[in-house]
């Protein structure tokens, strides 16, 4: 089965759209956040505690588990769903994301990147044929293409090879392509520069992928140019198709993109700031190492329903976090990723009743961030 | 409310009894497994994963409380009980086995030990008041007197010395007791010396506790020594009253005190197994980390339906410990703890059925450890 996508509602005010993804494995809403699991598990949860959130999709990557416990591993235990226990929705990243922040001595050719394992220094050759053998491997039901992936800043020419290489590398992708079922994402580049955005938009959508992603960003332009970048690519790809903005964001980051017609959103914020010991809240970031919360009785945030703010308080976590308990990262992880699920919620609530705009003002104004 | 104990069955070819214990939190069956909860949390589980395992009671640890957060911070915070996110019974042990453990340069005296931190290196001085002071700060349900706790091997001098120690302890711990809610456990020393021991337990039981606690073992005595110390003190100890196993054991450990008498027990084993990839299944350990899980799809024990067992295979755990996930800890603990769970609940019901010598027999020939 191909990609569904289906679209419920149109906010009147802004690109925001309301819809539903369907994959082989169960159908999620969108707009979307995926929780990272880099390693096959998202840190610190069970499978189920991510189900009883609202999660129907999450995301994998590539790189990470092409290296340890290898593909055709995971393909000889029945795949990734089954490996990692999760029977909803799996996207996998290409690899290449990783291979550009990553790893050492990389080398970019037309043909494929070669780098050297973070890990081991072991070298590797990572061809967009072979990031499509190993994620179809892994058995994800949404497939992104090997893209490059520049760093900023960098200069007009660097960035006009990357365009040329992330279509041609995206035309060999679907070439390569043997699994009929779930779907490839095609992703575009053109770093900072709107004509190559531009560019990049044409050539890779003239392939008609199911979905597609904006790349080449949170690659360190920072927040304004990042935004400038989202605003222009994201209304120009195809309004009929999922529309996936990679490794953002912050609240205020996806609500900014939603508002210009994103659908898809993964960050390791949530996730990583938890074991970090920092919870995203209703009134805005607890930092909980703070001596002013050893004996705050009050739950993490006081408008939260989830797991952990109905049963622990403040000190009790600080204690935790204090003194390096598994359970620390454990229960901030359950509370962010809750705080993510209802914040993907409540947009998609606000654009189904057409309140969108409003909806962002009140959430974002109540911040202190 | 005192803690009652009711026996329900007696084994009539052993020691063996099943009872209930009941508290302030509840009651809880026995022959009971405490699981550790060391610094107000068993590491990597929920509370509400203890609960649904059938725990209805932990241990927590008086020295790590004391020390931080510090006793009378979890006493303004509600106590431990709301500390923790724990409603069901909860024990404290007096600090005094980790005082002899892990702190350094200690000093015991008639009136109290003195001990540097093994954190910080600060100084403190442990009396018995003390000890039932900070207990019932943290309001715990069973709270244990301050023994003094000789290591193996010992002179007779010394042994003798800790015996008039503990009972001056255990008299001093009951006139200072001020909380009515709860109750005391006693605690009988006497090393490896038959004579010591009966007196330490004609000393203490002349005290009238609710329960009482076989201590000084598991200090390096060995196997064998343990077995005859636990052999011989644990039927002299009332036979009307909870008796306690202090620091045991193995699951052959349980079922050898089980049959001379022993109601309750605590033990890091199955929780830090679990974080140093050792699994308790139904035919022996499974040392996760070798290379022979690495496609393992089978499930840690074929014969366990914990959620572990449910959902994730060998290969996958292996996977996620060799990786350091802390998913790993978290799967292996729930799966340690269920299997100890299994096992007490095993032992009960062939108690009361009145086949435990069978249960014990079947249970411990089919393991190869």
């Amino acid at each position: 089965m191909p990609i569904a996508f289906c679209i419920e509602a149109r906010d009147p005010g802004s690109h925001a759209r309301a819809g539903t993804v369907t994959t082989e494995h169960g159908s999620f809403p969108t707009p979307a956040f995926m929780p990272v699991g880099t390693a096959a598990t998202v840190k610190g949860v069970w499978p189920g505690q991510l189900v009883e959130m609202g999660y129907a999709l999450v995301l994998s990557n590539t790189y990470h588990l092409y290296l340890r416990p290898g593909h055709e591993r995971v393909r000889r235990l029945g795949g990734l769903h089954r490996f990692m226990g999760w029977d909803r929705s799996l996207l996998t990243d290409s690899g290449g994301y990783q291979v550009f922040s990553l790893s050492a001595l990389r080398k970019v050719t037309d043909e494929a990147v070669s780098f050297r394992s973070h890990i081991d220094g072991s070298l590797h050759v990572l061809s967009p044929e072979l990031a499509v053998f190993i994620q179809e491997a892994l058995g994800s039901d949404i497939r992104m293409v090997l893209d490059e992936c520049v760093e900023y800043p960098a200069g007009r020419p660097e960035v006009e090879d990357a365009v040329r290489r992330t279509t041609a590398w995206a035309r060999r992708s679907l070439a390569a392509a043997r699994r009929e079922e779930g779907g490839m994402f095609g992703i575009v580049q053109g770093g900072m520069f709107p004509d190559l955005r531009k560019r990049s938009v044409e050539e890779v959508c003239a392939l008609d992928f199911p979905g597609y992603a904006v790349g080449g960003v949170s690659v360190g332009e920072g927040k304004e140019l990042q935004r400038e970048v989202v605003a222009l690519a994201a209304p120009l790809l195809p309004a009929d198709r999922p529309r996936y903005l990679m490794g953002v964001g912050t609240p205020e980051d996806i609500f900014f993109a939603v508002s210009r017609g994103v659908d898809m959103f993964d960050c390791v914020l949530p996730t990583r700031n938890a074991r970090n010991g920092t919870l995203f809240t209703s009134s805005g970031p607890v930092v909980i190492k703070q001596a002013r919360y050893a004996e705050d009785p009050l739950p993490p945030d006081e408008e939260c329903g989830c797991p952990t703010c109905r049963s622990f308080s403040r000190a009790y976590l600080r204690h935790l976090y204090m003194q390096k308990e598994i359970l620390s990262s454990m229960l901030m992880t359950v509370h962010n990723l809750h705080h993510y699920a209802r914040l993907m919620e409540g947009i998609r609530e606000a654009i189904l009743v057409g309140n969108f705009k409003e909806f962002m003002k009140e959430s974002l104004g109540s911040r202190d961030t």
